[in-house]
């Protein structure tokens, strides 16, 4: 099973994947848990490409480019190897990012989001759970991680607000895979939430 | 005008290029020399993950992306601008390298460059010079960089012979667009041929 949890940043996404790596590696599965951009060696230096420097250091279209070269080689290095095997792999975003970060950039580059994972990724997660929080909340928990890897939560509340609307549109379209979670509560809570709502 | 050197490794095209653009300087021209992959600050440093470390660092497709991001921050930030403001580029690769070398790994990837190239490129050379040599008059040469940069060099001989034929079979194809100069004997003697070929 290939599953992938989405969200703003400081949504708590990153801890719910490790919850629930845990949780199943509790019931006896093999686990891998991973994340973009990165998650395989190549990937993780295309992704200090991406998460450092300054806001207008990519257009949006080169930005796409290398969100999806780090992604192919995840892909084929890391996720389509351990579906293989059997083990479940549970990431920590995936194309859904590309699909509203980048097509929040400009309408049309929603298409070419579309358009390159048809080319050169070909596979979708199996289930997606959207951990969503008000941007404001996730600000006042602290839980960005600052330092350099703050390109994206650089650009401020008001894209966050955007990412949020851009993440419920998606699952709105796509509700068989999307599971919209309250991201709301303590991590326990949050947790069970996730636990309820595996099929 | 925008031109474009193709060729192997080592065939001369990088001093071809210096040449032809002091020679239009002289004319008067303003001219931007530039190279693939890079040419812009942002593609230099993707650059870097492509022409160091082993042959089997990325694999083709992912290769092929990351030269697509090169290119397209290289054409958004220096050769568009460049053009708008009438000078002539002049660049040391380009796409029809993505054409030969890519294309050369498999078959079909020759249609994944151009479905990139449609997708996020869109722009071709006037006019290709492909500088052509035998690649053991290349290697005699002892002009291949070595150093850190020598990933695509140490693929072999056998490998940069078919990478010439597949220049020559890219210039049959695509005839009004490339044309094939004779790169042995002399700098100034190529240099002569390049002008000569000029329209």
């Amino acid at each position: 099973m290939f599953i992938s949890f989405e969200g703003i940043d400081g949504s708590g996404k990153s801890t719910q994947a490790r919850r629930l790596a845990q949780s199943l590696r509790e019931g006896g599965a093999e686990v891998v848990l991973t994340r973009e951009p990165g998650g395989s060696p190549g990937a993780e230096e295309i992704r200090k490409l991406l998460v450092e420097g300054g806001g207008e250091r990519w257009s949006p279209e080169t930005e796409l480019l290398l969100f999806t070269a780090a992604r192919r080689d995840h892909v084929e290095r890391l996720i389509r190897p351990a579906l293989a095997r059997k083990a479940t792999v549970i990431t920590d975003r995936f194309a859904d990012s590309s699909r509203v970060y980048q097509g929040l950039a400009r309408a049309e580059n929603r298409l070419l989001v579309e358009d390159l994972h048809r080319l050169v990724i070909g596979i979708e997660p199996d289930l997606t759970f959207v951990i969503d929080i008000a941007p404001d909340i996730s600000l006042a928990r602290g839980t960005l991680r600052g330092g350099a890897e703050d390109r994206f939560e650089s650009l401020g509340l008001e894209f966050q607000q955007r990412l949020r609307r851009g993440f419920l549109d998606l699952a709105a379209e796509l509700p068989d895979r999307l599971r919209i979670i309250d991201g709301s509560g303590t991590e326990d809570e949050v947790a069970a939430r996730v636990l309820a709502a595996l099929p």
